[in-house]
């Protein structure tokens, strides 16, 4: 898959491309069942909400053979190569819950405030890639950017290790209410298996999820080789050590696989 | 204004009737900047979220002129009179801020389930009615309604004193889910002087709002004479036991309050 040039200009003025529908249902419901199981699992990668609730599980493709297929995908990996104009390895790896009910927060910051200052990441030349695996609605939690807030590089944060159980490098709300004033807020929202690649300077949150619907959301962190990680302050199941380029998986890879596991599993 | 046929099957079947634009802006306009006045005041009837932010202003209508001539509105008085069959008397008026960024949550609940537990009252034969000063966006923490959930009667709930400053009558995880199957959940949004009635038994909740956008809803409550509360355990300017028949005000009352007023600041 390719970036059109509508795409590539879409991805610079505004800092993120939406694409509804990049995977099919046939391609999603096994992530979806199997991210379930993993989020259910007591092990160092699950990390939970105040109330217990699972919050995010990293480094999925390292012990699950279809988020691995995920993590190698040409549909998420070829744009990224295209966009870096070099390879591109997995530098982090996260199937965030925003549970039913539980889900908390996700306070305004810049992915790569967190890569620079925690991990040394030289430059933004990475990028998270965030596969739906629920519908994605208006009122259960969805991502939401402030358009064209990449232009502004990376900002003055603070380190929030309070609000939430995930220390994070957030925006102060003047710095916020400033960029939305100039960009505006959106949410994009739709069914499973639809995808938007965002900038690693772009600023983001996430509200609570009062509902019942889960809103479950695979980000792909993949960063150009050249610009891998210098510090190695977080485990390595956070910020990848591994800096092999990626090798695409066939494009027919991941549905191949549900389809032979569905079958086995029947 | 007289409820239509159609309004009222729709308020019978959902339990809701919302009414887009009701007041126009010129009406709005200087609520909204009273309520912020309001808001900002130190004084027994402005409670504040956790954070110290406003979270809801008890009472306006009794020390406030142009929120007084909103509880005397014809555009909300009148429809409650005609559902009810008979008069009615304001029995709690609220502010509600939703701060921008700070703007906390309301749990899942009913409105009637407190009216009822807390101050006695005989039936749901009272209503709230909101009135948007601020638009009201999928974003900033949007009223939630289930749909239907009114025809299931005064469920059981516990009483949450600790996940907000306000206490409140709240519904566990396990019956939202089986409403919401039911019914679905909306949220209705809209501009400033939009306007929901819905039913006391309506199952209904708000997110925190983490925008840069505030969102200021007027709750008037309006119970039938005859319904009156017979319990006093609350503040009076938080359960009037003021039972007088509302006469409404002429419907240009607001606006020709606001213009003069208007004209006065000038």
């Amino acid at each position: 898959m390719r970036l059109t040039e509508q795409q590539l200009n879409l991805f610079e003025d505004d800092g993120f491309v939406f694409f509804p529908n990049c995977f099919a249902e046939d391609e999603v419901a096994l992530l979806r069942i199997e991210a379930d199981v993993i989020l259910n699992t007591e092990r160092q990668e699950v990390w939970r909400e105040k109330s217990g609730a699972p919050r995010t599980a990293f480094a999925a493709h390292t012990f699950n053979e279809a988020f691995r297929l995920l993590a190698h995908h040409p549909r998420l990996v070829e744009p990224l190569r295209q966009l870096f104009g070099e390879d591109v390895y997995v530098h982090q790896y996260k199937i965030n819950a925003k549970a039913a009910f539980e889900g908390d927060v996700w306070q305004w910051h810049q992915d790569y405030g967190t890569w620079a200052r925690d991990d040394g990441m030289p430059a933004p030349r990475a990028m998270n890639i965030a596969v739906f695996l629920d519908e994605v609605m208006p009122i259960n939690g969805p991502l939401m950017l402030i358009p064209k807030s990449h232009k502004h590089g990376t900002l003055a944060a603070g380190h929030d290790k309070s609000t939430t159980s995930y220390p994070l490098w957030t925006l102060d709300q003047a710095t916020v209410t400033r960029l939305a004033a100039e960009g505006g807020i959106v949410a994009p929202t739709g069914k499973p298996g639809s995808v938007l690649m965002f900038h690693g300077n772009l600023v983001h949150a996430s509200p609570p999820n009062i509902t019942p619907y889960p809103r479950k959301i695979v980000y792909l962190t993949l960063c150009a080789v050249s610009n891998h990680i210098t510090k190695f302050n977080r485990p390595d199941w956070i910020a990848h050590r591994d800096f092999t380029p990626i090798a695409p998986v066939d494009d027919d890879a991941l549905l191949v696989y549900a389809q032979s596991h569905r079958v086995a599993a029947e």
